[in-house]
């Protein structure tokens, strides 16, 4: 992130021994990145009017105004009433608005319809944020010891709850912005720093028996990385970094997306109806077959401008990224040869989010990431179904329809983007998105078997 | 209207003699009307938030930002562009998304996809409209006495136009609001004045040849009103008032919604497709076959409410009245016999907006409507589908777009409702929807064979 | 109609005066019309395989199977059942699945799913058919005079509806037909008469009060034909003969498909999501642009082969018919003016179906059809909507569902079409389908403004 | 298998050591099988009449007709023509008629527009099978040892293709007849023996390294049951057999459609939009909430009868067996504990095709399929996705599509049904369908952790 913009996007701080506040630092701490996590999310959405916070362009994107709204019910509903005596809700027609998808909570606004919510408006919805905040840190404040130690979990799942909408308000409001008929920018454009992309190399790890999953010694994560269990692997190759727009043109000159013996049978159903020829958000510049063809624009929430060919490739399906390591007579790996790589290799996340809100090209150097530039510029597809672990139990109650529901019809990916909040991410973390999505910043990375 | 009404909601003048400004102040009058017409919009749109006229709740409805840039782009696109040297286009994006569809004026924002336009803000659109007056009054106040005369009929056709989107913005805005899962209420809500309703009476009028249609010595009319031509017309009678909400509850507890014998084929199909059991915007209140299964709800511009038997019923389709007159023993009139009657009787529609927006109970007592009480209480349909007049030309060019490509899948409706603009309407008036339609302010007024 | 297919397609004897049996011989009238009728149906369906029998390729069109039974059913249900004593129904489930769309007669198959009836077997429809033909020859014999007298409208119009449905067997499978990815024929082929095509010319008609619909003394008719009623005609002029594939190619070398200011709004729409570039079963013979891009061919019930520029052209829609209107700078006759000319010439319908079941060349030599050529090679959209005449009133019973229900949402076309049986017409007679309906045999003729 | 079917369904003899034909009776034994396996598809489709077999009533299902077609084209694309010199095709248009989805050997017929070929008739593909029946005949007698040794692997997966389309034309009849109006029967009732239920009992299994997979020792196999590998698993529990219908009806007597929290998010969807109550094939016999709404009727391929609480429920979706799983506190087993289970307790599928066409109530006694019943009542669902198996590789050409693109979306079922041929199954055997799938002969069965 560059210097300009560590002061407005610095989320909660990246803290890999969090989640074992035992001292009386505790609700001080908890406090402070209580704070982050919110104030981030209004940075985000500051450059946004009123109606740009209302559009839903398409019913899997949600307007940032219904998310500014439903992360502060998520505080309200599952930390403020039941812990905090006499706490007045805010409105209590919120409950219905908000509420997203816990069936066990009762009705709610159907999800392709919250574009339809005009009131309360996002000044309304400013001042519920404020009267939550407050709230917040009256319980913060009054609880004890051992009351803090029960909350922790609930106000983990809040922080990282909030952090997963801050990501998706970048993604929604992109796809909106691309939907007008003019384009506009959410950010504004920045000079890209020429670089030389290095090869990609294949890394070889052998195979054997080796953990994956949470380590509950390790702080905070969602209940579908657990339980940590061992795995058996086959010896196997990860690529050094995900593939370049580069790398993918040519697939594309190659006449990719007219292969159908590269592609998976609902994947080349899916380029035929949808008529894809590019990744979402890129446009030819100049008739197809003209003698300029081949030179491609991209949107991007910096407005619209040619493609690098040095920068990694996302907004591609999971579709599209089988069908690229087919082409390159490569496969994605699969979840497991993921993290035990990056573990093994001692990665490690770095940064927050990656101005300008773009992957960009990766200088050459290999930093505390292992050399696998696991860093978070792309979501990384990988060629395993969203199951749950082995053992896995949902939490109880309401909170236990966070994951565990959505484990059937989506691909797990990996790694984390530009647009995911610094501190967010976690080498066992499982994002997981149907195969046909690229609204996301996804990308690709090659696997092999040695 | 009611007195506190009065003075938001007075449009332009009702002025039967209008569309002749021979002398001087020709100039001056149509400053006045352009001023008061494109004031009325405003007043229409203040009610609401940024938010509010951002919402497009169906593909038929615009958002009322919208509708305030569409019309702010007619006059410029019409009049100011072709007719004021100099003029300075005040963003030339708007052309794209503010044209409604007039395919000879080029590509244009999908009409589902209005609710996409974030950009410009509600406040800029209010700054385009400022700069579109200014400039149109600089138009007027230079136009010479034969300029002035060739403009008149395009002025005319855009303040005419303006009128129609008024009552767009109250239909659109009723729809949108409806949907909000906690119907909002667009104004106040008033006590409603108890009446008494006169029973249907149903006037014999003779047949013979009759002209109907636009007298061209009678100011502006829509090209579709036109050329006045003769009707060869069978003695009928027509009902002295619309079908009210306590007759139409008869016909719904007599099971008027489950008797395929009563509807057209393609009405019977959309009953059963959309589960209409009453007309839109009705709600039950109670279970269906529960003791206080009968008692309905409605749901106005002033918020839900209880059905009033003795208001005109409206936000019924084509198909309903016809179900209805069928139940009736009646049939709906066609449009000839409706003007007929209307002209034979000296009817003169009187008012505009009808406090509070809602058709209201009659009072027994006649008007100068000549006892038909076509006083814009609801629109009618008539059994007449929309089709041009013999030796209907359209206007040339683009405004030729304005009516006559809209004559197919259509039926005429004739009158005006509680919604429509002081002085918008005349005898001649054809409004059209298609038979399915039920978001416009449309009711039933019956008809016989003598 | 050639000699060779005299005897098989001979159908049910042209009568202008039948309806009025009265002295002895009614009876046996009566029979012979019937059978041949009935026998005709048979012809048609003798070159359809079983299987051919069961394909719907839309939910518009229906097996032949279908046809064959359904038809069989309506004299069983409207004759046999109630005029029959001790009548045995041949299978009680019959009721259900060849209902066509009688609500008030009980439920019935979805019309859209007649394909999924595969037993009863074609063969056993035949055995149907006998079981009812005898049961009717019995009824027919048994009857006295003052029973035939109440049954004969019943009895003709179901000779009338299984006439209906003969050519819907025609227009149905070639549909089917055309949906095989080996195009069969229906029919052989047969070589075609060169002839030369006259002119079209405009034929004045005085305007006035004229009457309209069906002379009660003239035989059967539907009843939507009726009451009988006068009209009053501006003057006008009507083209002697249909558009013929020549002009039409015109049209479209014009770029008629891609000039939207031809098209009816709604004709457009449909232009642009169905993507049609020139009347159905039309196929361009080479890739569009290339040196014989221009040459079409066209599927019939012979198969395919090219087009014939003297042809009448057909399978056009409404929306095609108004555009190709606009185009020629004249208009579509409304169904008065239609008839009017008609009836004023003394034109006489004649012949039967045309082989090779598809609209043929016209010889020069005006025959008694008073020079209007309304002699039955395709259905003539007008401009008008189908509607009820002045004091229309539909039959009473189940029988009143005949038309009078479809009174919305679609287009009066005259005449009739080769596919037409011999017999069948009036000049009063009122067909109808919904404006982008194009499996029929329906083409253009126009009118003008005097 | 009762004894009067035996002789009518026996197909290819169940041979765990086939693929190995070595010496001089290898072309004997081919020929022999190859007829067995031919012979049985037209038995399966004897029962059928030409319009039966041209029914397509879903786009996932096809005619019988189709099926007969397209398993002789396979043998004619795969074996004869490359192999057969000499060899005249039938007729070449089937080719485009009967291609299923090899999209390598170009444009086919659209899989739901299969139910429009109505030519050939099914006579004609009679002859078709019996014309490729000779050639093969030839090619086989002519082949010498090493070009038998060649071509055994295409002839094996000849004999499973064909087997395939055997249990296909069965279960696609069955939901085209339970969608005519009076569902008849495939095959006479023959009377249920009434059996006592063993309880279900949880065997446990121990964790460890384990290899699943195809052996290649152990004859023939699709490819996407290789390679054999091995997996680390944890201790589990597998039940007895699969769950009953009584057991499901406690699960519906318990509200279990109703209540979310049992479903994956998908499911509960589709369960809302298709309004499931039941599984398929199901039908209330007496209102919801009347006294005798519990009692549920079922249609097989022998008609409509009461459920029989003792036989295994089937026909129900992955996300039903899902939801009952949660519902019980169980889950489903993986496809890797479920093969490791069946190979250790040295399980076998036993006999063929159970009369009548339906999963039977289960005998007590355990057989020889080591007490897990996994002998081919139903096809269980796994909990894994269907994803390749470490170090697959597709086929060569176009034999490579017959399995690996279809590895996404998919759920991996396990076992066998009533309707599998005798000697198709193997414990390697991975079947596979959408998680909404359920007009296969699928079925529940529960396991555990430990």
């Amino acid at each position: 992130m560059s210097e300009n913009l560590a002061g407005d996007f610095r989320g909660a701080p990246n803290r890999p021994d969090r989640g074992k506040p035992a001292d009386g630092t505790a609700a001080a701490d908890l406090t402070d990145r209580y704070r982050a996590v919110r104030r981030l999310t209004e940075t985000l959405a500051a450059p946004l009017s009123a109606e740009d916070q209302q559009v839903q362009s398409m019913p899997d994107a949600s307007p940032t105004k219904w998310h500014r709204a439903h992360v502060t019910w998520f505080f309200e509903t599952f930390l403020l009433k039941p812990n905090l005596p006499g706490y007045a809700v805010f409105d209590p027609q919120f409950h219905y608005l908000f509420n997203s998808y816990y069936e066990t909570l009762g009705e709610r606004q159907a999800r392709p319809e919250r574009g339809l919510i005009s009131r309360p408006s996002a000044e309304t919805v400013t001042r519920y944020r404020r009267h939550v905040d407050s709230a917040m840190a009256e319980l913060l404040e009054s609880a004890d010891a051992a009351q803090l130690a029960r909350l922790t979990p609930l106000l983990e799942l809040g922080f990282a709850h909030e952090e997963q909408h801050q990501e998706l308000i970048l993604t929604d409001i992109k796809h909106a912005f691309s939907r007008h008929a003019f384009a506009p920018a959410y950010r504004p454009a920045q000079m890209l720093r020429q670089t030389t992309l290095p090869a990609v190399e294949y890394i070889a790890f052998t195979g054997g028996i080796h953990p994956i999953g949470h380590d509950p010694d390790d702080g905070f994560a969602f209940d579908n990385e657990s339980p940590r269990h061992q795995v058996l692997l086959q010896p196997y190759r990860l690529a050094s970094r995900p593939i370049s727009c580069g790398e993918y043109l040519a697939f594309m000159a190659d006449g990719g997306y007219a292969k159908s013996d590269l592609w998976l049978s609902d994947g080349w159903a899916t380029v035929q109806r949808e008529g894809w020829q590019a990744p979402a958000y890129w446009r030819r510049d100049g008739a197809a077959g003209s003698k300029d063809g081949d030179s491609w624009r991209i949107f991007t929430l910096q407005g619209e401008r040619a493609v690098d060919p040095s920068e990694p490739v996302c907004h591609v399906s999971f579709y599209e990224a089988s069908a690229y390591a087919a082409w390159a007579g490569r496969r994605l790996p699969t979840e497991a040869e993921w993290e035990h790589a990056a573990a093994s290799r001692q990665a490690r996340r770095q940064g927050g989010f990656l101005d300008p809100m773009h992957p960009h090209p990766r200088p050459a150097a290999p930093g505390p990431d292992g050399g696998l530039h696991v860093c978070g510029e792309v979501w990384e597809w990988t060629r395993s179904a969203y199951e749950p672990y082995p053992g896995f139990r949902p939490l109880e109650g309401a909170a236990g329809e966070y994951n565990g529901k959505f484990m059937i019809g989506q691909q797990v990916l990996r790694g984390g983007s530009c647009a995911t909040p610094a501190g967010h991410l976690r080498l066992s973390y499982r994002n997981f998105f149907p195969p046909a999505a690229r609204w996301q910043f996804s990308g690709i990375r090659l696997a092999d078997d040695v």
